[in-house]
């Protein structure tokens, strides 16, 4: 079971952009990294095709680290661009991991962004490996490079080698490919994760979220289907739909956490449907307050819909630092007891003497929702009702999503009553199972609920096996 | 006039440590910079006292950029400590002018930081040279440093030197001076700005904001008096109140604007007294709507106030990217025009056929509020109707706020109506001068409204004044 | 033939570590790097095999830059390391292009590290391509891994892969391989690059140079042999001579300039063949003067040999600025006029009035010897007589050392009488062909004077030809 | 004694422009810094005069580190500017303590760059704040400039200002001031540190070494006499003589080590200064040998004069590593072992068999030269004889130059016999006190042979005093 959670877990946003209007593909893919930087932090890239010759840049690090002014301007120009930031686990964070990845083959130069997570990978890599194949890197985002490159020798276009080699790909993917002449977006039959395409005057873009389309002033066009893949060139889009025929099973907690509030995916607004998280809670865990607050920044929009539904005031009863960032460093034992503090502060003027409902979305080990109940009552709250917009996490997510290993997690060793005493509220709630999948009501998807309930839309048996070659010595190597 | 607006406004944050509790004096003064990081986020410092012998680091850039682990601890420890982080203009922004400032003298070391503006700078420098004195800055702390350090070669202590200068130092501080085995507060008799105490066992805090106690695990004992001069030691803290006597006239845009919402200034929570202007809006610009919401951050709570005065449900219609920070980088005139759409995004689910009260802090010069009502009506607002949590600017501000120069300021140049056109608002409404004086019922305290009236509670005749030598040349120098 | 230029020339150092004393691999690869500095300046890496597992770092940059102390302790430790720096064209110093190259196939991690120029690169990687086979980077070592990875598939081990994979690649290469359990060297059977074997107890390592052999503390035992695969695992070191038997046709330039001058090279010490060839330049270009003297460093051994065998005082007339290095950054016109006098500088009182005889290692475009001669004019020089340790070069070298364009070298458009005259010199001798393959008598091998002779030891009728994936738009491509 | 080694020894260049011929003043401080880059690699700076208003910039670091293209070119331009590069102790080498120090004063802004060690500093410092000044630094600048400035207030002219304070400065300085409408050199009534002038059509040049005047395409004038002010503006340049009429007191350091070889100090070669320093060894110290090689590079010069007066063979034996520079970073007891490995490398050929005489320019702890000799016998040579172009150090240097402290010093402990069985040679010769001050036997000009003799031309007995509030709690304070 460990060695599966060893696997690299990939929560990643990817962008494309196919240039008919000087939006200017660098600065467009540099604007919609910033409006995905909250989709992954570790490592962020652009690549831009200029007549078929790729340039790229890549490297560990935020957007705002990673890219300045310099290195923007010797990415040059072109029609087509893609972008990609990504979390990886510790180890997978490795410069030669990130993404866009940029290559050669038969066809010419091409590259790869990638949202997801192959669970045949390591039955795919060893036959590539037994042919000869080499690696590079431990990213998915590679292997799929090698996989269409092998069908795009028999095949008679890049479209139809992506669709080909999407007949042996086993898992989830949102992904980009960047061939010399063409655009293309793909998304797994079953469409785990989100990818969206926009348009602005004669021009395309792909992105995981629609606020990254709104943040290079394009409008919304639709979502690419379950299993479609969607080709932009100059003769304008175009889909083949072999692979599509499923409904989409999003992964629910991108609703939950994963994606931007200003973000609409599979026709639901996200502030909306997580509005809706609050308004379940407020009718299935009702309680006497004064008070409806949220754990900023994510708690917020469900505090509202809790607030709307069951009448009590809504308010801000916390601040969060925006200076912290990602940039705290001290990290003494007294630092890290001092850690939420330093992040959160209670309001007390607007938490003293009152009864509080307090909303956030998850709860993973417990530790932090104990420091802030803490916090907010050495403020003065008489009572603290904690109620959380998603059901307990139980199982392990293997599409990409890095939940923390079952036994570290709260809910598999307590009960709720007994989560509730361990972080200090008076009464705790937790949005049903039923309730989370009616949270986009007005869209035609059904959710992946697999960290929740433990059910999966696809076969895991063999998910997340590494490379014996990723361990220090074993059998017949010299 | 104009030659007076280029003086050099500093916005600062102090914070001063006396540390009889093992709490860290480098930690807790790093912690406190984040906490004040708000208050000035072009240059940062901290300064460090071990038994005499200080070490200090300052340079421009925000905390997380100037104070990496290696530097943290090149400051060794010590008992005491200040930190101190500036907002100055372009012109002022040089290393030389960071805080806080250390410094020799006939009586030991010595450093100060300082929250402020001395009006008679210049008349006070000019007098100094005259007596042969150099300066290796423009900043008013190294002015304060010159003028105690004169006294208190007739004193027959620190305190008694301070006493003494602020005889003739005529303008605006909320200062904090570190000798070898003290360490000081002082407010100006007016007290302008803020400046508060806390104590953490037998140890104690000085800080432009609660918040900044809050953030060190202290707890909040009082505010400074306006002229109090406050000294803690190690027979603990006693204070001289030669100069007291006069009411708080505390810079009412701290309330407005400057301070951390979870702040508590004169007695008045900076949340709630938002809140309360809100209630004010509510009051005199009524309007029927269908949702009230913030410009965020610094609209939120505004918004809450009217929404809970008027009955009008709340709600958040507009996403801040939290990654942009100070990292923005393009420059291009396209970009520009996008750069409130990076920063800023409608959620067009929450405002689509909504006629919607919008709450901002301020307006200067009306082009960023024009752009987000335009973003808001493309996504699908019915109407927008703006409503503005403090009066017009019109004056300039002497006392360390950088307004923008009047001829810029859009309430010098239209009515009230044509700013709502321009800024194509359905209605528009501001604070009034009368409400705004009463956003802190409970504080004894007046208020310097300026920037809004054009009274101010100094005489600011001369202030502003510069050198000739900043200039190039003039007359009989060689 | 300008086609052919724009390959890609490497000059590179190797370094290889076989660890059975607790040397430390990375410290020693570390140091040997800044030993072999002198052979690659534009990018440098190392990694580290701990028991399968491979570790590596590279990057842009010298190793001064590259490698930092937490860079270096991140590799954590091992039982062998590779090291490489690399001197590039503009076109190929990208971060992918830089050595070791590390990488994952059927049997486990590797890394590569070369120096060299394979010939028949652009046929085997397009029949590669037609294989399916993708490649990250434009560099021969990528393409090395791949047909050792290939070979690999139906050989018994990595040493008979590395043996087949030779029958295929048809050119330069002194080449290093580390396998999980495996540090390998190698020489293409020509033997065009030096590469060394040194011994330090019951460790071993691989090297470009005696140098960097020296640098870790080992004493020289021998060269690989031309052709050979020497085999270093934890039964000591044995070898494959499959391909052994073509005497050595070294890179003649590795005498005049490449080298180190306390490296041995084929048996003979780089100091004393330069020596000697100062001796041929007396002996061929004797001249009535006062002082010899070289154009530091280069100059300086072969101006020693001069003075020794005309009797003429030796001396020291010209002084390099140790400080400039790399980091010289101004760019106007007026500076690049100034460029030679910041690098160097005459001293004026050894020089005035003198004859002199100013030898250094090669003349290119002749600008440089132009300042420098005017510059010794100007202090007072009375002749100047030139002296070149090596004939004009004239003709492209296809193997790695990066000569200019045929077209700007000054021997390609005039006389050596125009020469002199351009220059400003009174007179100008260079060494002849003959006397340059006399300079390592010691020696029995044979020398590469491609650039100077235009006779290659190596068909190159298809050197250097690029991709046409390398060019914008071609056709067929999708 | 030790007391007074703490003192802040500081080796400085210093380098001013007036330029009347857009020769570029920030470019030409740039360049000249480099040329005196040997003189200071702690910190440096440069600052420019624009009409009055100076723009300065300095940090820790070497040239190629602290000024980077953006960093030049926010300097601006003007008719003036100042250069600095110094070598401090660890303690000195802060930021504050960098020259060019800007400041500002009743006459308008200036900026102070020197070379030296005032010996009353202390009085003075505590006079000054007597009357109530204070100090950023512990730097004899900053002391300068408030001498200067108190003058200034009863002088009619800064020149008369300068020349007033001289006569309370006692000790050691070549100092450069720059006022908003002249430059000014001065050299101390003994001239221990050089200054010398340059001129390029109709503009001036300063600097420390000739070299720097090189450096900037202009060509040496005279050297600043003993006691000299040198005054350059609109008119040209003038002097104030009132302190000269002592012979040069020249630091006899600077010949044997601190200048670069290519200057010209009081009208000596440094070049052929040391040359000579080989003669009177080759003189005194005769032995029967094969080879005469230096220490590179301090001691080639040296060396060629031993063999041009000995008749033996000059050569190379030891190569130095150009790319370590100040970078080398390991520091593990292992890696100390190797440093010398590191950085010199013996060439085995040249030395093999040989009776070797080494040259260097010193001894100080004698480690070094111990691994020096240890390493050319373990590459065959068969007899090292060593000779010391200078007397053995066996006293403290007050005027600038750091040696180390009088108890490390190996001639302090050991007889010259006992030194050279300790560092392995078979013979060691030193240089004589009489010898060395004939190395420049055209300079009418004594010199200052105290590191040597003991005997100092000024004196010493307050030298190096430091203030009791650079140690912990003294009396008094508060």
């Amino acid at each position: 079971m460990q060695d599966m959670l060893d696997k690299i877990h990939e929560e990643c946003g990817v962008f494309g952009i196919y240039d008919n209007d000087d939006m200017g593909v660098v600065e467009s893919a540099y604007m919609a990294l910033y409006a995905l930087q909250h989709r992954g932090q570790e490592s962020c890239g652009i690549a831009v095709n200029d007549d078929g010759v790729i340039s790229s840049y890549r490297d560990l690090g935020l957007v705002s680290d990673v890219f300045k002014q310099e290195t923007l301007e010797r990415l040059g120009n072109g029609k087509m661009a893609l972008g990609h930031c990504l979390y990886g686990t510790a180890e997978s964070n490795k410069r030669e991991n990130a993404q866009p990845m940029p290559f050669r083959h038969v066809k010419g130069q091409m590259a790869i962004a990638n949202n997801g997570s192959i669970l045949n990978a390591l039955d795919l890599r060893e036959k590539l490996e037994m042919q000869g194949a080499i690696f590079h890197s431990t990213s998915d985002a590679e292997l799929i490079a090698h996989m269409i490159t092998r069908e795009r020798l028999t095949s008679k276009s890049i479209e139809d080698a992506i669709c080909n080699a999407m007949d042996k790909l086993y898992g989830v993917y949102s992904l980009l490919v960047m061939s010399p002449r063409k655009l293309i977006g793909v998304r797994d039959p079953l469409g785990l994760r989100p990818l969206s395409i926009g348009k602005y005057k004669d021009s395309y873009v792909l992105a995981s979220e629609t606020s990254a389309i709104d943040s290079v002033g394009a409008h919304f066009l639709r979502d690419v289907k379950p299993g479609e893949i969607v080709i932009i060139d100059e003769n304008g889009l175009r889909s083949i739909e072999k692979h599509c025929g499923q409904k989409s099973h999003l992964c629910v907690f991108e609703f939950v956490y994963n994606a931007r509030p200003d973000s609409v995916i599979e026709g639901t607004s996200v502030h909306l449907a997580r509005q809706k998280m609050g308004e379940f809670l407020a009718k299935d865990h009702p309680v006497e307050a004064d008070l409806v607050m949220g754990v900023p920044d994510s708690g917020n929009d469900a505090a509202l819909g809790y607030a709307n539904a069951s009448g009590i005031p809504y308010g801000t009863g916390l601040l969060k630092n925006k200076y912290i960032g990602r940039t705290f460093i001290l990290n003494t034992q007294k630092q890290r007891e001092n850690a939420v503090r330093i992040k959160l502060n209670a309001i007390a003027d607007a938490v003293r003497g009152k009864r509080i409902v307090l909303v956030d979305d998850s709860i993973v080990r417990g530790t932090t929702s104990m420091r802030i109940v803490k916090m907010l009552r050495e403020a003065g709250a008489r009572e603290v009702h904690m109620r959380i917009a998603s059901p307990p996490f139980r199982y392990p997510c293997y599409f990409g999503t890095d939940i923390d290993s079952p036994e570290r997690l709260i809910a598999n060793n307590m009960t709720i009553e007994e989560i509730g005493h361990k972080i200090g509220v008076d009464t705790l709630g937790f949005l049903s199972l039923e309730d989370i999948v009616n949270v986009a009501e007005k869209s035609d998807c059904e959710f992946c609920t697999g960290c929740f309930s433990g059910v999966y839309p696809l076969n895991v048996e063999n998910a997340g096996k590494v490379s014996k070659f990723d361990r220090k010595f074993s059998e017949n190597i010299d």
